[in-house]
C-alpha cells in the first residue's frame, strides 16, 4: 500500500490525492508539517516538502508532485490524466507548469503566507500589501483560467487531463483561506463547481485544519 | 526547422539548446530580451519568458523548458535523455524539479537579478546582501551536487540525463556572472569539467552578452 506523505493545505498534495484517486490507485494518509522539520520527515526528504509518496514493501520512494504522476502516469492503468498527441500533452505539461510555478507563487503561496503560516506558526500579524498584491494577481490569473474555460471542453483540451485536477488543487487551498474571489469569473466558477462535485474532491473538502476554518461555502458544490 | 526564442543568460534556454544539440534536433536560435515586454514575443507567450520553440510550417509552438523536454524525448529519436525504468525516471524528473525550483530560486535568479538585471535594465547598484544569501545557499547546494557526483557515474543516476544538462545550465549562468565558487566542491568541478569539454556546450560558452563579460576561466574547461 502507498503511504502519502501531506499537509492538508499543500496544494502540490492536494493535486497528488486527487490524482490518485481518478487514477484509482489506493494510498494511505499521513500528515506532516513541513515548517516543523520534523528529522524523520527530513530523512524522507531531505528538502524538507510535501508531497513525499512511498511502498515499504517495495521499497519505492517518490519525491516530487510532477516526477509522482509522471510515474503512475507511466506504470498504471487506469484513465489517462496526461492523455492526448506528443502535442496535445506539451500543452497539458505548460499549463502544469503555469499553474504549479506562476499561479502558486504569485497567489497560493502568499495565501499560504499571510493566513495560514503566520497564525499557526510565527504568529505574526498578516501583511495587508503583500494580500492585495496576491488578490489582484490572483485576479489576472482567474481571467485566463475564464478564457481556457471559454475555449475549450476542459481547462486542458478537450477531456479531463491533471491540468483541471492541479487548478482545482491550488484553487481550493486558497478558497479555504478565504482568497478567492469568482466575481467577474462566471466560467471558472462554474468549471469549479463541477470539480467540487467529483467523488475524488469529497475528503478534500471535508477536511479541516486546527485553528483555521473555511468560509462556510467551502464545502458546497453550489457556493450557497 | 525549429526556431528557439531564447535569451543568452537564460538557465531554461540553455538546458534546452545543450538537450536538442545532444538529442540532434537542429533548431535555429532567435534572442529576445524578456524584460522588453516586446508585443511581438508577448504574443507567442503570454507569460513573457523564455524559451519558446516554433516550427511555422508545422504550425506548432511550444513553451515551457520542461513540456519541450518532454515533447522532444517523446516524438524523435536520439539518445534518450530521460532514461532507464520509471523509477529511474523519477529520480530525474525530481532532480530537474530540485535544480529548477530550489537550485533556480535560491542561486539563479538572485544572481541574474543582482549582477545582470540591476545593471542592464534598472541601473541599480546590487544588493550584497541579497547576493552573500545567494552565495550561501549556492555553497550548500553544491554539497549537495558534490554527494550526487559521489554515490553515482552522472547526477541522475548511471547514464548521462537531462540533469546534467540541467544542472550544467543553470551553473554555466552562475560561472558567466561569476557567482560560482568551487572551492570545497571538487567533485562537482570535476563533473562540470566534463560537461564543458561536450561539443553541445561549445556554442553557449562561446556567446557573450553586451556590456556584462564573464571572467576568463568561464570558457577553459580546465578553469585555467
Amino acid at each position: 500500500m502507498w503511504r502519502l506523505f501531506h499537509f492538508p493545505l499543500c496544494p502540490f498534495s492536494r493535486k497528488l490525492r486527487l490524482f490518485l484517486t481518478e487514477k484509482g490507485v489506493p494510498f494511505e494518509l499521513e500528515r506532516v508539517s513541513p515548517w516543523e522539520r520534523n528529522d524523520e520527515f527530513l530523512e524522507l526528504n531531505p528538502a524538507g516538502q510535501t508531497p513525499v509518496i512511498v511502498d515499504k514493501a517495495r521499497g519505492t520512494k517518490l519525491i516530487d508532485s510532477r516526477a509522482i504522476c509522471a510515474y503512475f502516469e507511466e506504470t498504471v492503468d487506469g484513465p489517462p490524466m496526461i492523455p492526448g498527441t506528443a502535442i496535445d500533452r506539451a500543452e497539458i505539461r505548460r499549463l502544469l507548469g503555469w499553474l504549479d510555478e506562476k499561479l502558486y507563487a504569485d497567489l497560493v503561496a502568499p495565501m499560504i503566507e499571510e493566513r495560514m503560516r503566520k497564525r499557526l506558526v510565527s504568529r505574526e500579524p498578516p501583511d495587508t500589501r503583500v494580500y492585495r498584491e496576491a488578490m489582484k494577481a490572483g485576479n489576472a490569473h482567474l481571467d485566463y483560467l475564464d478564457y481556457l474555460v471559454d475555449s475549450r471542453r476542459w481547462l486542458g483540451g478537450p477531456v479531463l487531463s491533471l491540468v483541471d485536477l492541479a487548478a482545482a488543487a491550488h484553487l481550493s487551498v486558497v478558497d479555504y483561506l478565504g482568497g478567492l474571489d469568482f466575481r467577474g469569473h462566471k466560467e471558472t466558477k462554474t468549471w469549479y463547481a463541477v470539480m467540487k462535485s467529483r467523488p475524488s474532491f469529497r475528503p478534500l473538502l471535508a477536511e479541516r485544519m486546527e485553528v483555521i476554518m473555511p468560509p462556510a461555502h467551502y464545502d458546497k458544490v453550489d457556493f450557497d
